[in-house]
């Protein structure tokens, strides 16, 4: 069952929060030593909620729903671990402000899901936690780094999730697990509460099986919080409202050199099929040369690493060798990179976005593959495909730089599958356009079942 | 005569733009060699554009006025130096675009204004085009980096100037030598064909006798260039039109530590006397706690200074003998600094933003002594009174650098003399609120007479 359709069903009385709630907890106590998607289960404050929530009215559009977030967002009284050594017993004073919308739009939040190390690393295996296992492929990563929520939305451990993005952690464990995942515009939702990578790219952005369930939670967790210089002050549509408009004659630009760009050919084929799903659906599908976007994988690094130095300056300087060593050499590098390196970085990307100003005035969305591969092996950093080999790392800097650099909603869609694992749609839209991003995302979802696909059940 | 005067007697041809040129070509030739305001002078071209207007119809509102920038703004076949020996030969190919503007609204540009080598710094004593020297007193600076500005509206030796400000580089000669000047908003004056300090913080803003005339020369100038993304996309009030609005009602908050950290107290009386002048004529006046806007001061510098040595990269590499010791000083400054400095500024810039927006929904100006000194003597690097002496650079940092990091409106308006040296108020707005800075410094000159106050003649 969707999150959609669960929803309705709580809504309806045909099934009640706590039984809802004790679903999941069954599920996850059944299934996820097998993925290791949560770092952290709250049963009984879950089923104690749930149980205020049946005596209660119809709290809101999730009322009953179980959902689990990341654990970079707070949960009050909650262990905050962000798959660190370093925050392993760290809890939570206060829900993250998200958390905070989840619940009062009747959410009931059951765990906390696996993340690379502070959210700083695209595979989701952390030295200290284990690897969250991608449930199409047990001995494949997730992705990362909300490699648990999109292990835990694929194997249907909980309907929704939270995870958050800066370089591409929504999009990449959305496409390498078969579930949707939408990454917000900057702004549009509050990082309060959420450890920070790097301050001018986070965002927290749903992962769950369908664009329907992504505008569910996008729906309770957007719009300004004036306390909170991370948000803007946009009015919010009404995202599930607008996913029924369709797509016909929505201009498409497919990106040239990301599509070509793919290492694995029937990667390939499985977007161009879905893009003329897209075209038969009345979209207006086209080529489009954007080969400035190339610029921004560099950029992103010169942003990111800095900013992300920053935020871990106190824990650098007395409890270094507490990081796992991927994300240690990462912030070292973010730490010894000169300031004009990010003056630099910080003028391109003004350029880029006049550029992306431009080119977005002849296309409603913009497409590509959100993975130029499927889900490598756990342990192997390195991707090919024929006689192409290259480092996982520098694979997907092409695919999601572009939308981290210039802060737009891109989504990761299910689209197919190669060797029995998922293949990932990019739509990504104009800044705080995601309505139209998560309405094109579910017209493609109406006419095929890629996300309707059940990976394996563990034994 | 005032630039407003002047244009008045140019519109009802009572005077044509070659008598207007002509008359201030003669004061630049006797009166500049003692004050060393100007790098170049564009006689021939000048009255050959006077002459131009004198058979065409009325052109705009600065019809034959003669103006002059400093040069660090390109006019088109002239060079623009900066200052420094490392353009000391560089001829610009374009108008910058404030300059067309200029053109536009009918204004002749005489000549290009001395300044700090490369706008860097606040004394205008250029080891390379020697000092420009303060019309109150010739062995005293004009301030900086716009000193030839300051220096050349104070003798009169045109009505109406540019100069441009990063942190400081406009109020500080208006301060200094007894002139009205305004830094606008960020974002509200294109900066295109200027050479940069710091992207970020940059801006062109008039320096001229009067806050109406610095209202004609910003009407000329402000307003969005899509071509330009140093410009936003905001609607321009008529801001002469504006003027005569008047003060009463409006809340005016003198930011205290500031008025009480001046080092000359002859200095605090001349502004509280101004501040008086303004509640007299219906200002809420009114002092304000505001220590917040003490942290300013280190985030300007973790800001500019690395912006600036990112748009030096080039000539560090390759002319670093060629700057003069305090520019390049500061230059390497910027180079040593590490991207997590910046990272630091730039999200302490963002707290203090809301702190300030907050600030600002109690007043609707803030007011503060724009200089906490007169001018000091050219090579006298220390400021003193009584038994305080700190280096120059620093005590202007507190009055200058709020405004900068805010990119907020700022003005200079003269509000009084000590030992025959002039005082400022600064007058500070919110956010693209150039015309409350300007009416509330027009109300205040309708009333007194320091901006109106003529230099000695030099001899």
């Amino acid at each position: 069952m969707t999150l959609a359709a669960l929803a309705r069903r709580l809504r309806e009385r045909e099934l009640s929060p706590v039984e809802a709630v004790t679903e999941a907890l069954e599920r996850i106590e059944r299934l996820d030593p097998a993925l290791n998607a949560f770092l952290s289960v709250r049963a009984e404050e879950a089923l104690a909620e749930a149980a205020g929530l049946g005596g209660a009215g119809w709290r809101g559009p999730l009322h009953g729903v179980p959902v689990a977030v990341k654990d970079v967002i707070d949960v009050a009284g909650a262990r905050t671990t962000a798959a660190s050594r370093i925050l392993a017993d760290s809890v939570a004073e206060h829900d993250a402000t998200v958390v905070a919308r989840l619940r009062r739009a009747g959410a009931v939040v059951v765990g906390k899901l696996n993340t690379h190390e502070f959210a700083f690393g695209a595979t989701t295996t952390s030295p200290h936690f284990g690897p969250a296992r991608n449930p199409w492929d047990r001995e494949r990563i997730c992705g990362g780094s909300s490699g648990g929520s999109g292990a835990a939305a694929a194997a249907r451990l909980v309907p929704g999730t939270l995870g958050t993005d800066t370089a591409g952690s929504v999009r990449i464990p959305a496409c390498l697990c078969g579930v949707t995942g939408l990454r917000p515009s900057i702004g549009r939702v509050p990082n309060r509460g959420v450890v920070p990578v790097s301050w001018t790219f986070d965002t927290v952005g749903p992962i769950a099986r369908s664009a329907e369930d992504c505008a569910l939670l996008l729906d309770a967790i957007a719009g300004h919080d004036h306390a909170d210089p991370s948000t803007l002050p946009a009015p919010v549509p009404d995202y599930v409202g607008g996913l029924s408009s369709g797509v016909a004659g929505l201009r498409i630009g497919v990106v040239s050199h990301l599509l070509e760009g793919a290492v694995d050919p029937r990667v390939v084929a499985a977007v161009e099929a879905a893009l003329g799903e897209l075209a038969a659906l009345g979209a207006r599908v086209e080529r489009v040369d954007a080969g400035f976007l190339r610029e921004t994988e560099v950029v992103t690094q010169l942003v990111m690493l800095p900013e992300a130095a920053d935020a871990h300056l106190p824990w650098l300087r007395t409890r270094l060798a507490d990081y796992g060593a991927d994300v240690r050499a990462r912030l070292l590098a973010g730490l010894l990179l000169p300031a004009t390196a990010l003056v630099t970085g910080q003028r391109a990307r003004r350029r880029i976005l006049g550029e992306a100003r431009r080119l977005f005035e002849q296309h409603d969305l913009l497409a590509a593959p959100a993975m130029p591969v499927t889900a490598p092996r756990i342990g192997e950093e390195v991707v090919s495909a024929g006689a192409e080999r290259l480092p996982y790392r520098l694979a997907l800097m092409p695919f999601n730089s572009p939308w981290t650099c210039l802060g737009l909603p891109a989504a990761s869609v299910p689209c197919g599958f190669v060797d029995g694992l998922p293949v990932g749609l990019a739509l990504a839209g104009r800044r705080l356009a995601e309505e139209t991003v998560l309405r094109a995302a579910h017209a493609f979802q109406q006419v095929t079942d890629w996300h309707e696909l059940r990976p394996p059940v563990p034994v």
